[in-house]
């Protein structure tokens, strides 16, 4: 029985708010059950030095949590920098959205998408990335709009979820309460046509078995084709 | 003229809503025009060292700007540190907010104010102060009912607004455009009562005169004793 | 009463020994009492980045306190960083010297104040404005002998005071055991034809009244007038 | 045809050396091919303060290279602090050997692996791991023979091994031409009797299917049991 | 012939001024010609963690220079962080005051000089450790004659020279135009009575014989007995 | 009596292994009893910026320790920054090197040498700039052998040697055990023909007199030109 009353397979509420910021060229406000990002997207018409003049685009992200998104206050990471938790999670970020984008078709310019985190119940990184794909594409419409982009460098929508096994229940999408009791931790990023961008599963407690990690990839299809319904609803289309 | 059409002593559209986010035990999202806040009210039972075994309670801020708050996207300050002029903002919060505290009253105990500019448009450290004293009053609305406080800490509302000559013009409320022109700009934080708490006026262009002082006073207590209105009906009284 | 014996109007001596280092473009030592800051005046033919191909000029400085000027020894800024109390200061001297000058006048380069406490005794912040502006009084009249600069940039003299309210009693120029009772500080910066470039004033533990600032002005302009005296002595006109 | 020469489910040559330094309680340098990392296990009496009092034991681990252990010399991270992939590689070290430890039985103790790569040509987090467990036993072999742990906290072989997708080839065990090439990167950790403990699969290029999955999977297996051959005849079973 | 005119073995003049401030508990400005430092000690009962309950005192250094000592501004520290160089005089200020201690006199206490440079013209670390020993002097006197130290815990005087190979020429106490073209550069510290205490000598361009090491250290024999007289003749006796 | 049982003058065995990593364009092994240090050069086709255009080359060096190099782990540099004790050491690595090379003939190019102790038993630094050399020798003759540079820029080896007075006793070659106890410690850098580099001689605990200097010089004398003729022999000739 999970905490929330959920099904095994079952995804908390997904609300994708588009457009909810003045100044970003592409943003969203993603909830995940309790679980709110909020994801930007930035244009930048210069890119970094590696590939200056390589005519290759390029998109990066970076993450970050205000200090009461969580239960207990954390420090502020402008004052400690930024833990190596956050640096391995917004490299996950930018790796995952960049599957999704043709370099060559994006031109070369940098989109940096920012994801912070207003309040924290399990599974901020994969909200990220289904979020922040939501930002992208809104930023890359606008580069389309103002013919500044003429083919879409955006190839299929990338999305992620998280699975575990709680209780020794393979169970789909962990709210807090159930991400830290999970034996096995895993996320799993993919394409809108279901292909594979990132997996990463890690035992926590129990190690696991090939059979664990097929039945953990059943919920996650499930789960990313309800998350890319969603992210159709809100980007139209 | 003001770019946005309002009288020089026309303060923007104040929104306040209360309880924005599940887990802080005060919380508050100020709206002034385009310039949002996310204030947190956070209980530490713990003290900073110099208060230790003193009886003495803290009050203290922390404040920050997501990185697309803004109409450039800014370095995210986790990156490269705080900013002197963030560092600057927060400890006016935070003497601020404790001049409305009777810290004998609150007990040896702190709470830590979180400021987290969601969306820039002028008068943001205002902003934060105002929305501040929300969260704060929140939250020790909190510690009374839990008979962990017996008198009220809180001595009386604590709010802020900016006042500037913009065009030779003295005027409240400035907004990004009106800011960033403004030949001299000030901040007045005052008490529910009227009385001062901080001036911090400056010339950015032309120095000023006593009478300039004093119109721009003029037009503080007018605009704080909205935001206290705002204070008032956002806590209920 | 106050400890030192000292008048509410009172200002402590002032005594401005220029030429004080032979490296420095312009340099004075500055004794308000026993506050004592180094001040030095460098200057540089590059701007930042931000003016290049401007023709605009910049006045910026820089502040430090010697670990044992004070009372207890403090901890040396070169190993744990800059405060945010030393950043906001000198943040406040570079704001309240480029008051004074006109930076088209002094053309396309850069004049570094170095504020260096050689012994506190409140009051430093001031001192340093006051002490600055007589460093680059005299970098500027060396710029001007070799024909660098033509036309004079230096508008008018800025000199600063604090004034507080002790004991109850409004007092000009606090030393440090009435800066530590203080029920209100405030630091003034002026030119030398009494107009206001800077007012800070803030409720350290009662809340004050527009009476109140009133008096202490009048204070400040008292004060301004005296310092503004010695810088002229020191400077010779 | 791989670079090497190799069949796509081909290891290169593993040699692990045991007692290579002097000081540490378990030591080994470990080849695989060109790439040599040394690894240390020190014991500490002290656990992090997280663990105090609780009767658990700790495996924590730090990752470094020396800066001329790859093609070009890269910057020494002494000078500019660890990157996020230096500090993502030994987080997935500490847990992945973690992951074979029963910490009760380890009692309140720590011990820290260190893993400096002396020498790069791909695979080095993978060799780290795998030659980690090995100093991780030794001074756990230490700590019975002392008497100190009475019952063996080490439940089962940790090893680790990179497979990719070369040229449209799953290969195994990639070197650095080989990585710097592939269009999907992969680690497998594993236990000595096949089960999973970390797997981290990414597309580089283009996405993959779960039957790419499953084929990298097969390969990982493989190398996986070669590893832990070598882990048993450098330990003595 | 040297720059300043002055015979091979000719010091500059020494002026040592003591009781420079009034919250230090020992102080002096050092003046070897025109290189000024102001050194303080400042008495700490609180000695560093490896010394506590050893019954064991410490002295210690810190180092630092005004932005404007020199001919051309340099980097303020505070803002960049202590160079190698300056850590590597403050270690060798401290490790030479120490080397004239009697730390089981002192008794468990710490002594901080702190030396920094107001004017630079060559031979700072000398004048450092000359003036730093003045300052260390006076604050045990304190001590003392408050009973809080009964037997004299200093052994001896500790000063230092410079001396160098300049022109071809070796010569003692070099100011700044010798120090940047010398082709050996060497610092001696010794004791009042003639002993050495540490000696660096270093080869900038040529190298060099023992023969003039010899020579060197005659030179340094001559200077360091008029520091002493002079140190002798500013803490009367 | 040595705790090794060595003579006064005797040194530990030197072991120089050459060619010990692919990638560095010089490299070896240097081991001097239980010490040892793993030295590289790298070869870099840009001067710093203050060489920029001037023909000259340079030859810079970096100097690290395993953690668990020593009989008890330290902690990692790259997490806590480099202390100031390593850049003090890697100062004089370089400005040692720098010593046997004629600048000119190396032309605007620059050598990095990176010299990271896998054991630590005292002598360290040392070690390194003797293997140092080594590795400079060979990226020489590398680039000689290119042609890339025609006359060679090495004029003589250089080699460096500690020494101390231990229970009374001058000693060459000091061990760990040795060093931590001696009464004098001194480091001897010398060409292959006699001439002095760099001195450094410290009282650690008593001081010393001209004489001690001559018998430490003495013994140095003969270390160092066994030094050389394992430097010969490693780099065949």
């Amino acid at each position: 029985m999970r905490p929330s009353g959920r099904k095994t397979d079952e995804m908390r509420p997904i609300v994708i708010e588009t457009g909810v910021t003045r100044h970003a060229e592409g943003s969203c406000l993603i909830k995940c059950g309790d679980t709110q990002v909020l994801c930007t997207a930035s244009l930048d018409e210069r890119v970094p030095p590696f590939l200056k003049n390589t005519g290759l685009g390029w998109v990066t992200a970076e993450y970050g949590m205000l200090p009461r998104a969580t239960h207990t206050r954390m420090n502020r990471e402008a004052k400690r920098g930024q833990s190596g938790r956050t640096q391995e999670i917004q490299r996950l970020i930018g790796r995952a959205l960049r599957a999704g984008v043709d370099r060559v078709a994006l031109g070369e310019r940098q989109i940096v998408i920012d994801c912070d985190v207003i309040q924290a119940d399990g599974g901020t990184r994969c909200a990220s990335i289904t979020g922040g794909w939501v930002a992208l594409r809104l930023a890359v419409n606008k580069l389309m709009k103002a013919g500044d982009v003429i083919s879409d460098p955006i190839t299929d929508h990338v999305a992620a979820v998280s699975c575990g096994i709680y209780g020794g229940q393979p169970v789909v999408d962990l709210d807090y309460p159930e991400d830290s009791e999970a034996g096995t931790d895993s996320n799993f990023v993919m394409t809108g046509s279901g292909r594979l961008i990132e997996i990463q599963a890690s035992a926590e407690g129990a190690t696991f078995g090939r059979d664990d990690l097929d039945t953990l990839m059943n919920l996650a299809e499930g789960g990313i084709a309800e998350l890319v319904a969603a992210q159709k609803a809100a980007v139209g289309g």
